[in-house]
């Protein structure tokens, strides 16, 4: 048994010994070099460019601008095809443009040997522009007389639902009601290894892309579509990854460096981004505008979530409005017998692009919707926790957007586990004592839903691929990317757990080429795990029976009598006695004249569930009134995953999430100035993610629900850690001073605002 | 219908263009670069090695002797497993030796950073030996008080096999015997690429090895016996190679760079033979000497032939005793109704390593047997040609070592057409009177017979897989090596012909990467359309029903009314209406909602079948008596390889062979002094290798025969064209002369020597 050991990961000595070689770390001989000349100002239109001075630089090879690309409208966004052709993302998008959108869009790009010389050519080019007003916030957006980021205008998509009853009526049955108005801030993914990709051509029709991906097979299919270039022709390499969270589903430099290979001759180039690009041109979290509304019936009970929300994608789609529309489905397990209402609108400004961030929506949404829950339950004059215990989903609750019911719902047990170990009752009563003068205590609890996927929005087709090896051990290949969360080690144990072969004889290949790597749609959605599990469980079922059956060939011993144990294949009812070694079969196989061959197995898998995973966030804070700092006591995230495969990795997981969560709540925000739509702060001086010193120890707890739908009961576990501690420390603000922050982050600067608004300084 | 077309190479532009990468054209940073330090005598025993001069030059980073090594005998030669342990190839050589037996024996290495600072070093090492008695020729060699080159003794093995009969009772009924000694050169495989490999680690327990290797899965596995480090944990990646006629079927670089990267922290080494090295330290063709006798009775038939002969291994085995061992018997089908006795032995020297050279053994057998048979026809008073026809194998002949019938002979239809093309008659009848004077006339014939792959000797799996993708197109990868004779472009033509898919749309991966690729034992014992092409044909059948299962779940219509027509798929009675295209149902499969998932198929396959190729060549000379120089005036070679998959391809492949006997036949020769076992030509200035001004224009022609046991009616082709050439131009030779030359090559220098003792001179 493998799946739920604290299995050592896979890459842990490749990455601790710096061995692990990532996009950069792959030289090739030729290789040219290319940076984007981008606009100095975030809305208008280029009238001239200037390259004299750059072009006068030595080693300088070429210079290409939005005149020298394809008029191929596309987008980068990385979903798989739409086979229904409605759901397409937007395709709103050249290489370079000659409408300049965000401040950083991209108008030409130069090429040169070394990056150094490509980037000190790009800051002497000279561009005139004809300025548009900027459009940062959503009134200005909205504007009739507003100028048009695209043609199209600046909508790009909006929907609306209402399930589980008539909202009216719900409003009508309540007897409490909350409201507010909620924002989230613009914040970037910040993920260690910087954007980076090469291309190059091997032969007239053929381009590989070597790029730090999240998405290889999806950004084939991308790059062929951007370039018109066909797509069996074109080949994508994911080397080891440094992260991506979501940045890295979107192909931000890999249809550019394919289109430069193609106009040099098949030479290899490179794009780099600087750290400085990645956080204001390539992706970031859209921040959301909204107002929710709640209402409670006097028993307590939660009779309607009403939600209005703006998500503002800035000057490309990307995304777009696939992270509202998803954020605000995933987030209604939450309270499923409630009357649910949403509206959702998302809209074009002149801010940098935003795209897919970990957990895709779904925070902004429960931050607002966590704000208005507190309050209601403030107004009902229920304990926050009490309020949420009654009306959380439990399992045979009917899923209010797919009107199936939810075959595990940890939610409950999540909160009373919480309770528990953060001992709530107790600090809830000691604390009342604690809410006056400098230094307040609050506790605070915020929950979340989650999905395992994106079924049926997408199509999710895994592909697992089991081989035996000369010597017994075994590769297991798979189109599903490992970027640094560990799902090769996940894949590896549940390989094991399946065929019963030993954890240490099976190797994932951890990258991808998709020339090779079975068809995988990568790593997005929490998906791998859930929808990879599956592939890999039937594989390794498959290859099983296969050397199983191959062993009743080599020994007589009938198939069914027998069980792989470890290295050895022995009885089900004699595990003691070896029959054959997987060595020996495996000699066997590849080299016996007559029977035999290279033993395998492959799956490619369709999903066509998407179990909901569930957690909170319990969080004891000190806050200094007068520094308008928080302290963080303890925080504890709890989570139903269903069956945790690994639990050291999975620990590891909620802490990164946690971490990411408490950076969104108290410093991080990309800050864009309104009138001009300058960036102020695209360095890692002034963005303010926490370091080290800034994160508290975090603890975390597990409900181990099993999933029936899962090849190991598991259920979604990357994304979910993000979502509920920012909520979770604002309710705890509110608990200790009184004051409902409603916009993230809540750093020192912002809580002054609030605090000095309401008397408290 | 593609089979039988001249397609396209697969990798024509790739390679005209100069943007395939070959290994060489593959850095990594931090590679450092490792030479060999060569013994400068042919055998002794090294005393003393002094580094202090070679470790003073600035970048030298690393120097391993033979001290530093496994203490580990291990077999180099490219063959599979040997399941059976009495075939286990000669376990003779550590990755350096203290012993040295032969003039560039390798005895420690150095590692800096550059490949220039290395050789310099190793120039300044200062060895001491004790020497030993150089054996060179097969009688000091076997000589009783002979030094023993290794400890085992100077014979690496022998066998013996008398069938059809007994010799003693065919020579009783002989009328006319001919005998004579023969003696063929050592030669050398000259790829365009030399031997080139590297390796790093990126991983404590993971090596990858690039190399120019034509078996990179025995590769994988000969690395893990030579440092007993797990199989499963070595990669073996091939990327495009430039050629490698068997020098590439033995791992000559490859476990050394995989040592010396594990005594280096896993960093980058590579090593890079320069051309002198590869001629006489990497591999050679072993040089035979032999006694051949030959009877027929007065009808003109053969009724034995006899040969006994030693075959030169050089210092160490490699594929040693093999060669002579499947030299013999895949000559044994030319005159299948002979007694045939055939005693032989393989010793070592103290020369440079034999080791596979195209057709393994079996020129040097052909050789020495067509030579004999040519005296035999001429002492029994019959035209050569006819002697031939008269004695040649026929369908059904029993072959003589497997007993069972050959169930495609094509050999005596390939006399015909050849006596046709070439004017034979007319030839042999105008010819008799240019017999006299300084240039005189003559035309030779001889034929050989070959197999298709080794089995039974060994086993030969090979893997296919092909793979849908998004557009239509397909992907087939396979673990068989593209080396340079279009084996890519054949698979692609299989496929297309077995599926009915456009063969434009199917691309072969050309590299292989043993993380990836179908195990498949790789390019030797032309083997590959025979044997691959197996594992294609099924895969691809395999793959169209997969299709066309699809595509009645798409469409409704019945499966067995569909077949694929090019890019669409159509009904089998009306090919002009498209049901569906490749297109569709490959955007169907992988992203409908409900159906579907990624096509593909794979196959591994053992062969237990070795059909027998055929062929002969016809050659037409001046010679000049004084300058004892010979020009061709026309060779023809005619081959029986069943079915040929591409002519044009087919063409090429029967020119390089026959350019390649030609060179060996008239001027190539490893020298090698018989005192000192010095080689005097190890470059191309004194190697003579022909140049295209010394090759002829040459002309081929197919007997297309249907060899039911192959996917597609073909046998190899690969090796065939180098075996006849020699042997023809040798009995042109003595046509025009009446000069039998007894050993290779003919060159002016061994001319003069023939035809001063004959008395032309």
């Amino acid at each position: 048994m493998s799946v739920g050991k604290n299995v050592q990961r896979q890459d842990a000595v490749a990455k601790v010994t710096g061995r692990a070689r990532y996009t950069e770390d792959l030289p090739m001989s030729g290789m040219k070099h290319a940076v984007y000349v981008r606009s100095t100002i975030a809305h208008g239109i280029v009238k001239s460019i200037n390259f004299d001075k750059a072009k006068g630089v030595k080693g300088v090879r070429a210079v290409f601008t939005y005149e020298d690309v394809p008029d191929i409208f596309h987008a980068t966004a990385g979903h798989p095809y739409a086979y229904n052709r409605e759901q397409k993302d937007v395709e709103d998008r050249l290489l370079l443009t000659k409408h300049v959108r965000f401040e950083g869009d991209e108008i030409a790009v130069i090429v040169a040997d070394s990056e150094m010389i490509a980037r000190k050519a790009a800051r002497l080019v000279e561009v005139e522009y004809e300025e548009l007003e900027p459009l940062i916030t959503p009134e200005n957006i909205l504007r009739e007389d507003a100028p048009k980021i695209h043609d199209t205008g600046n909508i790009v998509g909006a929907h609306s639902f209402e399930v589980g009853g008539s909202l009216d009526d719900a409003t009508d049955s309540s007897d409490y009601i909350a409201e507010g108005d909620y924002k989230t801030a613009m914040v970037q993914h910040c993920h260690l290894e910087n954007h980076v990709a090469y291309a190059y051509m091997e032969d007239n029709d053929t381009i590989t892309v070597v790029s730090s991906t999240q998405i290889p097979h999806i950004a084939r299919r991308i790059i062929s579509e951007a370039l018109e270039f066909p797509l069996g022709r074109v080949k994508v390499v994911k080397p080891y990854i440094g992260g991506g969270f979501g940045s890295k589903q979107d192909t931000v430099l890999e249809p550019m460096v394919a289109f430069l290979t193609t106009k040099l001759g098949g030479k290899p180039v490179q794009m780099n981004l600087t750290r400085e690009e990645c956080l204001s041109c390539s992706r970031t979290r859209h921040p959301f505008y909204g107002h929710v509304r709640a209402g409670a019936d006097k028993d307590g009970r939660l009779t309607f979530l009403d939600v209005d929300a703006v998500s503002l994608t800035g000057a490309y789609a990307s995304h777009g409005h696939a992270i509202i529309s998803a954020g605000s489905a995933k987030s209604c397990a939450m309270y499923p017998r409630s009357v649910i209402k949403v509206n959702a609108k998302t809209v074009y400004s002149n801010m940098p692009v935003a795209g897919a961030m970990r957990a895709y929506g779904t925070p902004q949404i429960v931050f607002m919707v966590e704000n208005a829950v507190e309050e209601l339950a403030a107004n009902a004059g229920i304990d926050p926790l009490e309020f949420r215990l009654k009306n959380v989903g439990v399992p045979g609750d009917i899923n209010p957007l797919k009107k199936s019911p939810m075959l595990s719902h940890g939610l409950k047990e999540c909160l009373e586990k919480g309770r528990e170990l953060f001992d709530w009752d107790r600090k809830r009563k000691e604390y009342k004592a604690y809410k006056k003068g400098s230094v307040r205590k609050g506790i605070g609890v915020a929950c979340f839903s989650y999905a395992s996927g994106t079924y049926p929005g997408n199509v999710e087709i895994a592909g697992a691929r089991a081989v035996l090896n000369q010597d017994g051990s075994v590769h297991i290949q798979v189109g599903a990317t490992e970027i640094g969360q560990g799902s090769d080690t996940a894949f590896a144990q549940m390989a094991a757990e399946s065929s019963g072969i030993d954890v240490g004889m099976i190797k994932v290949i951890s990258t991808q080429d998709t020339d090779f790597s079975p068809f995988d749609t990568g790593a997005y959605a929490s998906r791998q795990t859930y929808v990879t599990g599956q592939a890999v469980h039937k594989a390794a079922l498959e290859f099983r029976g296969k050397i199983l059956n191959y062993a009743e060939d080599l020994t007589g011993v009938i198939e069914s009598r027998l069980m792989i144990d470890g290295d050895r294949i022995v009885y089900t009812t004699r595990p003691d006695v070896t029959v054959v070694t997987m060595k020996e079969l495996a000699i066997h196989s590849y080299y016996h004249k007559d029977l035999g061959g290279q033993i395998s197995a492959e799956v490619s898998y369709k999903t066509r569930t998407n179990a909901l995973s569930f957690g909170c966030t319990f969080v004891d804070i000190d806050i200094d009134i007068e520094l308008c700092k928080v302290k963080i006591n303890d925080i504890i995230n709890i989570h139903d995953s269903g069956r945790i495969i690994n639990p050291l990795l999975a620990e590891g997981q909620v802490h990164g999430g946690m971490a990411m969560s408490i950076g969104a709540a108290l410093s991080e925000e990309l800050l864009i100035d309104e009138k001009s739509g300058r960036v102020y702060n695209n360095s890692l001086l002034d963005y303010k993610i926490p370091t080290m010193m800034d994160i508290p120890d975090m603890r975390c707890g597990f409900v181990e629900t099993e999933e029936p739908t899962a090849g190991y009961g598991n259920k979604s576990l990357g994304e979910p850690p993000i979502i509920s501690p920012a909520p979770a420390l604002r309710n705890a603000i509110l608990d200790a001073t009184g004051v409902a922050v409603s916009s993230l982050p809540m750093s020192p600067k912002s809580l002054y605002v609030e605090f000095t608004k309401a008397g408290l300084i």
